[in-house]
Formats: C-alpha cells, sequence, structure tokens
C-alpha cells in the first residue's frame, strides 16, 4: 500500500507577523493522523497570490493531498481563491448553491447581504463547493490529477465543521490508507531525562516498526508510542504488551492514557470515590476551579468555591483567622491550611483545597520570591500541605500552580 | 536598504502529528517583526536528517536568517544538532563552556550528572554556543556567508529566555535592520464584514505604503495597520493621522490599542474609577475571576468571587431564593440577578456580575439550547441584564460568555 503524505499551509500575514496563533494545523494533524496519512510538512505564507500559487504548486509535487486554509474572507486582504484559480487555470463564476447558503446565513441573523459577502459566491470552475455551516466563505475541493487539494476559511469554528462534516468523509473515500496507531501515556511530577533514563533499557529491546517519542509540556512529560503496520488489531495488541511491561517501572507517575487530561484524571478519582471538592484561590484567581469545571459533568463532584484575593476575604468567607495572617503573611503554609479548612466547611464539601501564593510580576520577596506558592488540602479530618516555586512569568505561574494543584488532589486521594 | 528576510523552522513529529501546539514561531515571528524583518515563511518538520538539511540549504537560498526550535532535547529522537553539523560539513566536538553550563544546572537541582546530558555538550566546530539558563541543551549560532542560521531547544519558556538574551541582540548587531511599524486598533461586538463596510472609504484611501489587516477573534476584530517607510517618527505620525481619521466612525466598538486585552481595558476603567469588583459565576465557573486576575495590579479592584456551581452553593452564598430558582430555573435573568445583587453584597464590592448558563455539551433543552447564558450586574443601585447565545462547545462557550461578561462591564461602566 502506498503511504498518502499531506502537506497543511495556512496562508495569511497575521501569522507571519505573530499576531495570531496558528491552532488550525495543529487540529488538522490529528484528524489526519487518525486516518493514517502522514503530514509532510506544515506551514505558513503571506497573502501573496505569487507565493500562494509557488507552494500549492511546490506541495503538489510530494503530496498526494494539500489542505489549505485561510485567506478566504470577506475583506481585500484575502487572495487564496483568486491565487487557486489561476494556479489550476480556472475562472471564478457563481456558484448559486454557494449564494443560497450565503443567503441563509443573513435572513437566519435577519441582516441584509451585503456586496462583499455576494462576492464570496464566486468559485473557480471545477471545483466543488464545500459548505460552511457557520460562516460566510464556502470551501472549495479540488482533484486535480488524482490528487486534492482542498482550501477552507481560517476561523478554527468554521474550518472544524468544514473538516468533520465533509472534508474527511471525502478524503477517506479517495484514498486507500495504511494503518498507524499512537498510544500515549500521560505522566506527571518527573522530568524527561530521568523518565528517559528510567525507560532507556525498555526503549532500546522495542522492535523496529514500534517508535517512542517523549512530549513533555507543564510539569507532564507525555509518551507516544507510534506502530505502523498492515493488520489494525495485531499491532494493537502488539503495542499494549508493550506498554504493559514498561508501566510497572513508572507507575506512580502515570496519571492516564489517550487524551486524558489531569482535570479529568482527577474528575474520575472523585466521581469513582463519591467525594465532593470545593477551592480556595488567592493567587490562582479561580483558574484551579476553571479547570475542575471545564470537563463535562463535574457539576457531579464539584460544587463551588471562594475566591479569597483580598485578606478581607480570606478572613470575613473562610474564617483565616487575623492573628494567623499578621504572624506568617497571606502567603504561608497556616494560612493555606486554614484556608482549606474554611471552604471545606463553608461550602459542606468532603475536600477543601486552596492555593496562595506570589503569581508576579510584582510583590516578590528575598524570602518569598516570585512563584512561590502555597497550597493546602483538608480532607478526611486530615490536613496536607505542600509548597511549590513555580519558575515563570504571571500566567505560567497561576497555570503551574493549578496542575500542581490537580496532582495534589491525586496523590492525596491515592494515599489517603 | 535591503530588507532581512527570515524562516522559522520547528522541528518534531510532535508538531506534525498535533501532538503538540506551536507556540514557539508565533513568539519568534512577534520579536523579529519588532525588528522590522519579514518572516518569509514558518514550516514544521520532521524529525529526520535528511529533511533538516534540505529545509536548511533551502531557506538559506532565500533568506538571510534562519531561526530553528526543536530537535535538542536529551533523549534518542533529537536528531537537529547532528543533522546541522552534518549540512555545515563540520564534526562535534565537546564544548567546555557548554559543559560547564550544563553541570552548573545539574549542581544547582542537587542531581547527578547524567551521561546523556553530558553528550548535550558536543557542539559543531565553529558554531558559537548559546548558553540556555533554563534547560540543559545549548543553542548554537552559525555565521554562513554572511547569512545566520540559529538552532534553538523547542521548549519554550527555554528557547525565550535564549532569544532575549543573546540571539535579538546578536541579530540587531549583524544587520541593517529597515522601519517597520503595526499599529493595532482592538474592537468589540462587531463582525467583519460589518466593520469592513464601515470603514471601507477609509481604508480605499490609504496610501500605498499602508496596509490594512482583519484579525477576528473570539468576538473581537483586531485591525492592524502597517506600515513601511525610512524614517520612525515619520511613518509613526503618518500613521496616527489615519487612525484619527478613522476612529470617529468605529469609536463605541473601539476598546483600546495594541497589545492591549479586555480584560486589562476592564481593569483600567475600574482602577481610573476607583471600583471595586466581584463576580458570582457559574456556568463560567471561575473563568471569568481567572480572565480578570490575570491582569498583575488587578487586586487594586479585584477582591473575590463566588463560584456557584451547585444551586444549594446559589441559595446558601449568594441568596438566591429558592422560589426563583424553582419558577424560573437556574440559567434565567432573574437568578442571574439575584446573583450579582448577592455577591455584590456579600464581598462588599461596587460591581457584581454573575453568570448562569448551559455549558454544555449535555443540559440543554428546547427553550435553553446548549450556549445560552444569563447574565447580570448589579452597580450603582441598578440592576443589568443580558442573554447570550454562545455557538461552540463547552470550553468555547465558558471563554465566550467570560469575554462578553467583560465587555458587559466595560459598556455598563462606560453608560452607568
Amino acid at each position: 500500500m502506498k503511504e498518502v503524505f499531506a502537506d497543511i499551509v495556512t496562508i495569511g500575514d497575521e501569522i507571519l507577523y505573530g499576531q495570531i496563533l496558528d491552532t488550525n494545523s495543529q487540529w488538522i494533524s490529528q484528524q489526519l493522523d487518525d486516518l493514517g496519512i502522514k503530514v509532510r510538512r506544515k506551514y505558513s505564507i503571506s497573502d501573496k497570490s505569487e507565493l500562494i500559487k509557488e507552494a500549492v504548486k511546490e506541495s503538489l509535487e510530494k503530496c498526494q493531498l494539500v489542505l489549505i486554509t485561510g485567506g478566504l474572507g470577506p475583506t481585500k486582504d484575502d487572495l487564496t481563491k483568486h491565487a487557486l484559480a489561476e494556479c489550476f487555470g480556472m475562472s471564478l463564476e457563481l456558484n448559486h448553491s454557494a449564494l443560497e447558503d450565503v443567503e441563509d446565513i443573513f435572513k437566519r441573523m435577519g441582516k441584509e447581504l451585503t456586496e462583499i459577502n455576494r462576492q464570496q459566491a464566486f468559485l473557480p470552475k471545477g471545483s466543488v463547493k464545500i459548505t460552511n455551516e457557520r460562516g460566510t466563505a464556502p470551501g472549495m475541493w479540488f482533484d486535480i490529477d488524482k490528487k486534492v487539494v482542498v482550501s477552507m476559511p481560517g476561523v478554527p469554528f468554521e474550518m472544524k465543521a468544514m473538516m468533520t462534516k465533509t472534508v474527511l468523509p471525502k478524503i477517506k473515500q479517495k484514498f486507500t490508507l495504511p494503518v498507524i496507531l499512537h498510544q500515549v501515556i500521560r505522566t506527571i511530577g518527573i522530568g524527561e531525562s530521568w523518565l528517559s533514563e528510567k525507560i532507556a533499557r525498555w526503549e532500546d529491546a522495542l522492535p523496529n516498526h514500534l517508535a517512542l517519542a517523549y512530549l513533555p509540556g507543564r510539569n507532564q512529560v507525555r509518551l507516544r508510542l507510534t506502530g505502523v503496520g498492515d493488520d489494525r488489531e495485531t499491532l494493537k495488541s502488539e503495542m499494549d504488551e508493550e506498554i504493559a511491561k514498561l508501566l510497572p517501572t513508572i507507575q506512580q507517575f502515570v496519571y492516564g492514557f489517550g487524551d486524558l487530561e489531569i482535570e479529568e484524571a482527577v474528575g474520575e478519582l472523585l466521581r469513582t470515590r463519591e467525594l465532593t471538592i470545593a477551592t480556595a484561590e488567592s493567587c490562582t484567581g479561580g483558574f484551579l476551579s476553571h479547570k475542575l469545571t471545564s470537563i463535562s459533568g463535574s457539576s457531579d463532584y464539584y460544587l463551588g468555591s471562594v475566591i479569597a484575593y483580598h485578606n478581607s476575604i480570606k478572613q470575613q468567607e473562610l474564617k483565616v483567622s487575623p492573628k494567623t495572617l499578621e504572624k506568617h503573611g497571606a502567603v504561608s503554609e497556616e494560612v493555606a491550611k486554614e484556608m482549606a479548612e474554611g471552604v471545606r466547611k463553608k461550602l459542606k464539601v468532603d475536600i477543601g483545597i486552596s492555593t496562595t501564593g506570589i503569581a508576579g510580576p510584582d510583590g516578590g520577596t528575598e524570602e518569598k520570591p516570585v512563584g512561590t506558592v502555597w497550597m493546602a488540602i483538608s480532607f478526611g479530618g486530615k490536613l496536607y500541605s505542600q509548597k511549590i516555586q513555580s519558575p515563570g512569568t504571571r500566567l505560567l505561574n497561576i497555570e503551574y500552580s493549578a496542575i500542581k494543584a490537580l496532582d495534589f488532589i491525586r496523590q492525596t486521594l491515592n494515599e489517603g
């Protein structure tokens, strides 16, 4: 079977100038990967007709599939459609079905169709219109000598609907695809080098068609095992076996597999043990609560929180004693403990977890530098506490602390 | 003056397979853009020696500067260093200064140097070591026939320190740079097409060396005016003049300029008017509080919050009446108003803002579909409320609602 290669092209000066973050190409990669299509290159280029044509031609020489996002908006700096028409020697003509789509959208919004939106219904003759359910710019599918070029809008939620509903099903029909499987093991609380040393012997003994990669993240390292084969079932059981061999070596650091985020793993623990939780947050300012509630169904175990930014709220709402605040300062083990205890009692939950620290960039001292965070858990008649030193800027410190707090819950529940 | 062009290359299967999101290239773009260097292309390729060499050669043909991230970790799937050494016909040799750096890091962590970390101190002979203050992999600077290739680690916080401290200053020394200026106008609450129609006449009259781009985001559109010239002051005052002409047309939608986020604009309003705020959040689960506290210095106006996920907390902490909950349901204008009023009184602030809605994916009904959110503000003896319909998945709905809530505060303060 011939492997299918794809290039992903994102168009727009806003990406090259760094004004927006390209999240489209990551998402598209994941979808192609699931189908066993290898992404050969991803690239971002400027909104210029010559560059777009050059890029598409170059990619078509080396890939069977080219997916393009961006440059389809109604405004004057969007040129993709014209460039592709020229590239394939096609003229633009009014696509009546596309016009109906855009008229429909304006009707639903109770607004009048503008001339520039009407222009969006002109498509290269010979391309197939891809319906955009969430916006005014239609997508385009080009069949070019057994290869395929697809052009989609750059707005992520428009592009995603288009991919899911139309483009991916058409790709599956068009190409015969090999079997590529990924399995991801998610670890927390151990660095890449240490992990690598721990599992070196196992890694060295892996057969050739299985490859391991380390994907480091915020206080987490994901291990991704990739296998290529002919038969899905055989490959899967082979990979399962290898992972079963590996796990005992790193058990304490593994919190889950695949796409599972630490907040989901913690949610599952709480749900299984029928425990409820509430947070008392100072430095994390609601972000820990957000992580917990980002999981659908979290209302089963998450009841609420007190964000106690100002000391007056720590006292009034969480019953932190003024003496403790005065003696130890707001960023201290003692205050963290009283906050955790306070929120557990107030909101009548099984677990209270608190954070208090210095997110920065100001407020650090020699004794308590920016990034110093105390957290505490009140659970089962006991108080647990830990201090962390977060390494970064304000937003990183907030995020890092919240993830540490989630791991703290996991560890406490696994022990307690 | 000759324009300086750069390519940015990110290396790693984890990017191509979509396992991680590439944020490095955006950040690097912004830095280069500030220096007046034009990013020609950004691309991501696989961890394969042949591909890395091919990419670097190709980029060097068209650009004076090639910045590479990734593929320098200590583990076995990292090949960039070897590929670059081969590409430039250099051998690897132990760099004593790099060895000292890595020994130093291990000493600070109180850990013993591993052999694989020691290997990281071998660098291509002829390259200049770039100190990595935050990790074990040194960066490399190559001078190749008046052009420059730089290789850096893929871990964002290591790469950023390296860029700021060493690479950007060296680039400024090496190249003579033109003047490119960007000015960004930030709008909220108006779509791209409507905005475009409103300002079409102004846009058409712009001189050739000034270009406008629309950067749409979550419920926001940024307008970016880019100017190219010889003299910074002349160009800047020319651009200021154009913007002064534009503003009256779109005043009500403009919340700020440049990098200013809506949460900062709201913070500035609160600070200037010496008002304090607290949130009462249900569906946003702490994310609105997080947005407000993501700004350094927010403790001047943000005191705290009650996250009332469960109805019992809405009643007990925010004094929402059981009758209102029963009669109208938790997602209703009446409950939103009582929550806003409740939190304002409880936490003794000037402004209480509430959110209650259905974040999804479950819990929607025909009457109140997923994405239905009520929000209310209690301020100055009055109650304000609004209903929004958010269009997406759970996380998008949470984010969208929080941004709408921030704009709701802005509008209320501007009117009230």
